[in-house]
Parts: structure tokens; sequence; C-alpha cells
């Protein structure tokens, strides 16, 4: 796993083995203990694309349709946090959820990508949480506002190797410890290499974008004090605490 | 008028004075004839709010109710282009319209700005078209793929003063020098200094980020070979020509 990390004021990548990281600084490699660093998103993206509805578990608990094309949002840039920052409850909003994701992490600017080149712009895969105000993405009808809050867009806590196989892999989420969400990506509706096809046919994807691919079933609310975990085999754990605005 | 230029690939910002361009060099200023210089877009946003139904005649002929509060989706970076860049027709859409806007370009790094602050966080305004695929904005519900294609977000070409008073502009629309749009500013249902209000309650607003203000009357069809004309009084023209995708 290959995360990004900053230590006095020093940002930089590293694998991270275990409890070290191998940072790498170019010239040199530096070995640090993973609980001295700081975890940082493990890119920066240009624009963060959020599928909806991808799940047949999910389609089927709110008693929808199964979409003939996918149906995607925007979260903008300034709504990223990573593993172990906080989710800040929007004054404006009394029902905030979470969604635990799959994403896929973009590897190289591309444009008119087929499904069967997919993987050749892919530079790996995390976790992801599509946090979203409940009230607002309903009153709104458009889901922008909903799930545009600084700090509704938690990932990381790395990037998992873009060869890995993501075709089946459990996906958990866990809120103070009990079990939320339980699925496997193999509940998809739309998977990875027709997703970046369908959305690289529409707009020019950028080194560091994000996809995330939809949310299962078990969707729920998320309070001041909660600890969420999206936990995805293989990829990782994203851990965020929510706290108030204050 | 301050713009963005390229000429020798070198890029930099000028002052507009009729025919010609100041482009301003750091230790040294440079003239130039504007036609020698390829028009940029005049700032690279991170991200692009659009704020949607916000002109009461606009409202009024989409027989809909005037909203208490704004709705605004995204456009993604990858979607802009500059004045007498082309706008491609996606081969995905039978349908693409046009949008004349008014569109307010931000001057710093801003959160939770009130309304009678918001002047000091804007550096200027300019033209946008807010080019929309109607039918896929109608399949889909949400906006945002109708919204997101390469080319759709033509704006400039210039920076107009910040302190100029954008309450009462006449904002006009051609096609093929045709008259499609044709109101006024003080047709706003949430004036500037309110968006920037309620917009930076939401997220933090990065310096050279855009807020367009909506459209109003009179949206209506581009096809393949159409010259469109954004035109806001003391603000600028933004002209684009629709080609196709070959």
């Amino acid at each position: 796993m290959i995360g990004r990390f900053k230590y006095d004021n020093e940002i930089f990548y590293g694998e991270v083995k275990e409890d070290r990281v191998i940072a790498d600084k170019g010239l040199y490699n530096d070995t640090f203990l993973l609980t001295d660093l700081q975890i940082l998103t493990p890119v920066q993206p240009s624009k963060i694309i959020c599928v909806g509805l991808n799940y047949k578990d999910h389609a089927r608990e709110l008693g929808m349709e199964i979409p003939d094309e996918p149906v995607f949002f925007l979260k903008p840039a300034s709504s990223v946090i990573g593993h172990l920052g906080n989710i800040i409850y929007p004054g404006m909003s009394k029902h905030i959820d979470y969604e635990g994701e799959l994403a896929v992490i973009i590897g190289k600017r591309c444009k008119n990508i087929s499904r069967k080149d997919a993987n050749s712009v892919i530079m790996g895969y995390t976790c992801f949480n599509d946090v979203t105000a409940r009230d607002l993405q309903k009153k709104d009808v458009q889901w922008t506002r909903s799930k545009s809050f600084d700090t509704f867009a938690p990932f990381g806590p790395y990037i998992a190797d873009p060869m890995l196989d993501v075709s089946k892999l459990a996906i958990k989420t866990h809120v103070n410890g009990e079990l939320r969400q339980d699925s496997s990506t193999s509940n998809l509706i739309f998977d990875v290499p027709y997703l970046i096809e369908f959305i690289s046919s529409i707009m020019t994807l950028e080194r560091g974008d994000i996809i995330s691919t939809g949310t299962p079933a078990g969707v729920g609310e998320l309070s001041i004090g909660d600890e969420v975990e999206v936990e995805i085999e293989n990829v990782g754990l994203l851990k965020n605490t929510v706290i108030s605005k204050d």
C-alpha cells in the first residue's frame, strides 16, 4: 500500500509495511513509525465523480428499478479529508448519513477509454465515505448541496494495488463498532471498467481524480461523536469521527 | 479588463485597452495586438458552482415556483473553454442548449462570508455559458452528466472590475446574430452577495473558483455550426462556435 504522509511540515509518499512507512524522498528512503505521521488523502483530486444507486441490494432496499445507465454527481475538491480526519456536522442539516464505497483513483489524464483498456488508467483503489445530508438531498432534489459540505468526502487511508481483482471484495461499514453495511462488490450493477468507459466518454479524467462506485444496502444516520469505519477487503479501513461545528 | 493570454507558448495576464494588451510580465510590461494573442479562460477554477432557476422571468417561462433557497450543481474543471473556443457537440446527446449567465470569480480562499462582506472576496465578473444536454438532463433527473461534457463551460473573455454594480446589467444571448435571451440581472432571485453567503456557508471557496448565477428566460437549442454569444453590459462578450465531435 502506498500512502501520502506529513511529518514536520514535509509531505511525501511512502510504502506502508505493517507499523512502518518507507518514505520515498527521491534520492534516498527514510523509515518512520506510522504512528508518528499524519496520514493525508492519498491524492488531491481535481474532481470526484460519485455514482448513485449502483448496488443491487441497495436498489432492492429502496424498492427502485435498476437504471440502464449510471447516474452520477460531483463532490468538490474542497470536501475531502483523509483517514482519521473529522467529519464536521453542518449547522444547515439535521440528518447526515454515511455511505461506504469502493473508489478508483485515476492514474493518468485520459478520455474515451474502452472497458478493455480501463485497467491501464487506474492508479489503484481506496475506501470512500460519501457523507450525505439526507434531509437536504430530499429538499433540493438535486444532490449537490447535500454532498458538498467541507469534510463530506473522506477517503483513504492508502492506495491499494491497481492489479487487485475488485470484482468480489467484502465491503463493510461500522459505526461505533456496530456493523451497518455488509455487502460485496459483486453486487455492483455497473462495474469499474464500465464506469471508466462511461465517464471518460463524457469528461477528461485527470491523474488523481476519484470515481466512487456507489454504496450497498444499509445506509444510515451519523450523530456527533460517532466513529465511522468503511472497510474493504484488501483495500483498507477508513476511519473518521463526526464532530460538532464548534 | 484583465485577461489571461498565450503567445508563443508563454502564458501571462494583461490589461486589455481596445485592440491592445499590456502584458504584465513581472519585471516589465510588453504591449501586444489583441489579435496576435490566444485568449485563455481568465482563471483556472478548482470548482464551478452553477445556480439553477435564479431568474424571475425564467421561472415564469417554466411555470415554476420561486424557490426559497438556491439550488446549485457543479461543473468539472475539465469542462472549461475560453472565448472563441469550440463547444463540441457530444455524440451522446441529440439536444444541447445555451444558457447565458453572469459569473462571479472568487478572489481569495474563504468560508462563511456574510452578505455584507461578499464584495471583499470577489476578483471580478465574467460571462458564462452553462451549456446543457437537455435530453440527458431530463433522463437523469440529476443535472450533472448533462452539464459536465468537455467544452460545456465556456467563460470569459476577461475579468470585469469587482467594483462594478451588477444589480441591473443588461444580459443578452445571440445565436448566429439573432437575439435569443434579453433580460437584466435585476431579475435575479438570489443576488450575488446572497449567493456568496449561502455557498460559502457550505464549502470553502478557493481563489479562481466560479459562481455562475443562473440564466434568464429564452434558453434554446444549439446546432453544429452555430455561433453563440453571451453579452453582459460592462462585463463583456463571450463568443463560441459549436462543432461536431470529429
